[in-house]
């Protein structure tokens, strides 16, 4: 079981993807500091989902980053993907553990403010790994995605919650930092990586300034810590 | 394990039921001679339809009347529904053997000779129990359905291959006899049943006429061999 830091997790749908290559944009940014994968489609037959998965898979063991998989548990378990993402519309959380087991990586997707407090005083935040809070900022990637939250509500989930939170929906290299400073393990990277014209130097770059972040907060607590 | 005999073999679909209601279209049908029931739905979120399988599990289970689920081998596995049917373009047969275990009901469908033909040499043909066969005649349940085959593709299909036939597409009180003495164990229903004025007399009227069929079949076997 490849470790799980989500600092820089990118999400793959061929949908968002020019000219829908999985295979090329993994080729283009995995080496350059990706640490987590999502593969998502809502357009993909079962069939060939599947198959993707299947491909992606293969393409990461080597390079010992966990695949996750949205929402569909019985082809995360089939081809043994390390976990899976869900929605707040998706397979349940619970049971979802119960068919993957202790060891898979489980995530839920929290879009505003209510739904953190639910999930606080939720049974089921205990059986998930980490949480993909967002739309942080504006987002293209989904056009039907909720307002964004900002960073000020990013923080308060940040403190309600145990686990890890992966922060998504526009971030960029210019605001990555600050999500990290107000609390988040990492950064879910769809368009600003995907659309890039230069993915490598574009997941450089983010990784960049993920890295000086958690640097800068390092630093900041041996000041506070004499 | 409920015994799985498809001759009424119920599709339910929210979305092809007037007012979505399936608990009230089963009370309807059920008792009046169903054999087997398909939960399938392309609109629902998977909450939702994992929501409705446990509904139409919980319904089905004093009746003894098996529940197969529509492409989602997790739900299935995961609520304890009897089976799984697989489009073409779903799930991989082998895959959901190996998921759902051996006791399990694994349909697939086939809409032409060419795929029956394919799958005659296939070794997955060993894993399935039954075979969705369709569509026979014209219907409006499935816009996007493909040509219909007709009886004399549908007799050459029951000839070639090993497990039961169920045919689906355009059966209707005035056809369902032909297309058991073409060699379907059972047949299929979305419309005609959920759509009718009366199900339960539809329901009726056609276990009738496949009852009907097999008898004759029986006289017929008699009268031959002396």
């Amino acid at each position: 079981m490849p470790p799980f830091h989500p600092r820089l997790y990118l999400i793959v749908d061929p949908d968002h993807i020019p000219g829908g290559n999985i295979q090329k944009i993994l080729q283009q940014t995995i080496p350059a500091g990706v640490t987590a994968v999502q593969l998502r489609s809502k357009t993909a037959s079962t069939k060939d989902f599947f198959r993707l998965a299947q491909e992606t898979l293969m393409f990461l063991s080597p390079f010992q980053i966990p695949l996750i998989i949205n929402d569909r548990v019985d082809i995360a378990l089939c081809v043994g993907a390390q976990g899976v993402h869900l929605g707040q519309n998706d397979f349940p959380i619970c049971e979802a553990r119960r068919l993957l087991g202790k060891d898979a990586i489980i995530g839920l997707s929290i879009q505003n403010l209510s739904q953190a407090l639910a999930l606080a005083k939720d049974k089921e935040q205990a059986t998930i790994d980490y949480l993909g809070v967002g739309p942080i900022f504006a987002t293209k990637s989904k056009p039907d995605a909720n307002a964004p939250m900002g960073l000020k509500t990013l923080f308060r989930i940040c403190q309600m919650m145990t686990c890890k939170v992966v922060a998504i929906g526009g971030i960029q290299t210019k605001n990555a930092a600050q999500v990290i400073q107000a609390g988040a393990e990492g950064i879910a990277i769809i368009s600003a990586i995907c659309q890039a014209k230069n993915p490598t130097y574009m997941t450089r770059a983010l990784r960049n300034q993920i890295e000086r972040a958690y640097l800068q907060q390092k630093e900041n607590t041996h000041e506070t810590v004499p």
